[in-house]
């Protein structure tokens, strides 16, 4: 008798920090912080929420079954795009368009793992990739990355066994903050090609890299499909969240496989967010830009109003895309914190514990910052809450 | 060394039968009568796009991320008319609303089984559903149901094992046609209940049945919870398949294992669409009667026509929802048939093999029509093409 699939992982990290505000009184002189989800609170611009309702008036296609990989005018945007941007030759039909970056995480490791196989996530991890590992029987391996929170292939390597499949980087990180450089993921994908694993690259917060230029270089090697698999979502760039497009660039022969996986479970990835993706691939550049900013100047003021907090011993590990990824300075864990923080300073952050293997020391001193809703007055708030705190 | 997941299961039947017409010349004289897709070619009625477009306008979070479980309104719509139509009480808390009703199976068997586990379908099988097992690593257990296609709960009982989590039922049957009677269903949640296990009854085309009044009373139990998952399509429905909208009814306790399924792979179900659902729920009521009888006018011509081809030997084996499963004359396996009259009568239809174990005996004299997609006129012509085909 096998253990029903979703008893093998943990409940929901983002349900569970919600559910610590219940029976806390939040006032209007000292309402709530959250920076526990990385999600824009505002709505697309108008212009494609007008695009949007045209392609459901007047489009009647959008509201039927479309292709298991998506429209193929939104591949072929997404494969000339990323050919451009990373200067590669990628084709339309190493793209696929999934349901929401998740699906496409999910899909990728259905694609290279079986019951008992390995696969080598960087730690701090996105809680979700944990999750769905262990939802298949996926074993996941742990790759602890020190005080700069950067991933180091000689240590991966050493993990690495006859089970190991994959090796998955997201960049730049969630929940860390930190940019990985073109080198650093160069030399993952040498070292996937090396020992003939997949390398993962998770560019959901791409947009907001505070590099310009391509973060890497991997889609110039012409045989780049071999070993690598690079996963993208559309839901932050054109605050798109609610529509869950996201997308997949493999090779062909993966693609066919995660086809299987994309039928069974949602049959075709819905189509008003993907008209809705394209159009802002097609049109929202400049404003994509002009956001982009914004989210940098947020950053910008988690920098400036670190010394604040440095007396009490708060320090950054990692800052960039929409995180702070902080130290803290308390003889507590980092869960046990973070529920006083809701309770004493209004503050609503998710904890180290939520991003690290169960009962490892590294989360207990570390918090996520997602700061990408707050702007500069808020983050000012926030900071005078967390100097003012005391257990 | 495992088997990637997606290695242990077949490519998508729909997909490969498209492939199918490749080569073959349709002409405006003769062209192709495609009954392969359950699904249909119309959009959404225009009061419902304006709805989806007003809403995409002047709403602004149903750009955003939503609930895990979907809006409440929904599953509060959901729990309300289901707790009316089946006379029973079914909560709010009870109904988890899925990206498509496939991703509702897939995540009921999430919350039940595991690696080594079974679970029993009937044949002729819906082949996602198949699909499905196969990548977790879940044994179907095949439950032959005859020449009637209905399954027979004593038949089912000999196949219960110690590893057993679940029957699956699907009712107005996809591919079969058969509406499966009251007390037919009663029988299997008995045996589920006096065996503990799950019993998922998947209504995708309910509200196609040509039946008036609930189509069985397992929610007027009080204790329905305890052995029933309930699966419920909103895309046939308000021709809403782009939308991907399904439902779950089922325990709490369930639900709560259902969400870390849920919130892994997609994080919600896309707002537009779950608008689009409450909307239809609320509005579309005697629009749906009207759709209904049409189907069942078209589930007529079916029926009217075999005549035409009893001479060949043609037989009905099951008609009703979307589908007419007939039985073939030919001494030819059905997937080699289906491939002959895409190519000589240009019918593309789905072959038994497709909806059976491999290699089981069964499918080979079995063909689909999805007849939903073609009037009275079409029918007929469809009828014709039948009866003068030769091998």
């Amino acid at each position: 008798m096998s253990l029903p699939r979703t008893a093998t992982t943990f409940a929901p990290p983002v349900m569970e920090a919600y559910r610590w505000r219940q029976g806390v009184e939040f006032t209007d002189e000292h309402p709530l912080i959250n920076v526990s989800q990385a999600a824009p609170v505002d709505p697309p611009p108008e212009a494609l929420r007008q695009h949007i309702a045209e392609v459901a008036l007047h489009v009647p296609e959008a509201h039927l079954y479309g292709p298991v990989f998506g429209m193929s005018e939104l591949r072929a945007e997404v494969a000339a795009q990323f050919s451009a941007a990373y200067g590669g030759k990628i084709s339309d039909t190493q793209v696929a368009i999934t349901s929401g970056c998740n699906q496409a995480f999910c899909a990728a490791m259905m694609s290279l793992a079986g019951e008992g196989d390995e696969v080598i996530l960087p730690t701090p991890w996105y809680f979700n990739h944990k999750m769905w590992l262990d939802m298949q029987g996926i074993k996941t391996v742990a790759l602890s990355t020190g005080a700069d929170l950067l991933p180091d292939p000689e240590i991966a390597e050493a993990l690495i066994t006859e089970k190991t499949r994959a090796v998955v980087l997201v960049t730049p990180n969630n929940p860390g903050g930190v940019e990985y450089s073109a080198e650093l993921v160069r030399a993952f994908a040498d070292l996937a090609a090396r020992r003939d694993l997949q390398l993962i690259v998770d560019e959901t917060y791409r947009d907001f890299d505070s590099r310009t230029g391509a973060p890497h270089a991997l889609f110039e090697n012409p045989d780049w499909a071999d070993h690598l698999i690079q996963l993208y979502s559309f839901s932050k760039a054109y605050r798109l969240t609610g529509h869950r497009v996201g997308a997949m660039i493999a090779s062909e022969a993966r693609l066919s496989e995660v086809e299987k996986f994309l039928d069974t479970v949602t049959i075709c990835p819905n189509q008003l967010g993907q008209h809705a993706a394209l159009w802002g691939m097609r049109n929202l550049g400049q404003w994509l830009a002009g956001e982009r900013a914004e989210i940098l100047d947020r950053r910008a003021a988690i920098t400036d109003h670190m010394p604040l907090i440095a007396d009490q011993g708060w320090q950054v590990m990692g800052v960039g895309a929409y995180f702070a990824y902080l130290r803290h300075p308390f003889d507590m864990a980092s869960d046990d914190l973070a529920r006083a923080l809701v309770q004493k300073a209004h503050v609503l952050t998710l904890p180290g514990t939520m991003f690290n293997p169960e009962n490892s020391q590294e989360g207990r001193q570390q918090m996520r910052i997602a700061f990408a809703n707050v702007d500069r007055q808020g983050i000012e708030a926030l900071f005078h809450r967390l100097k003012s705190f005391e257990i």
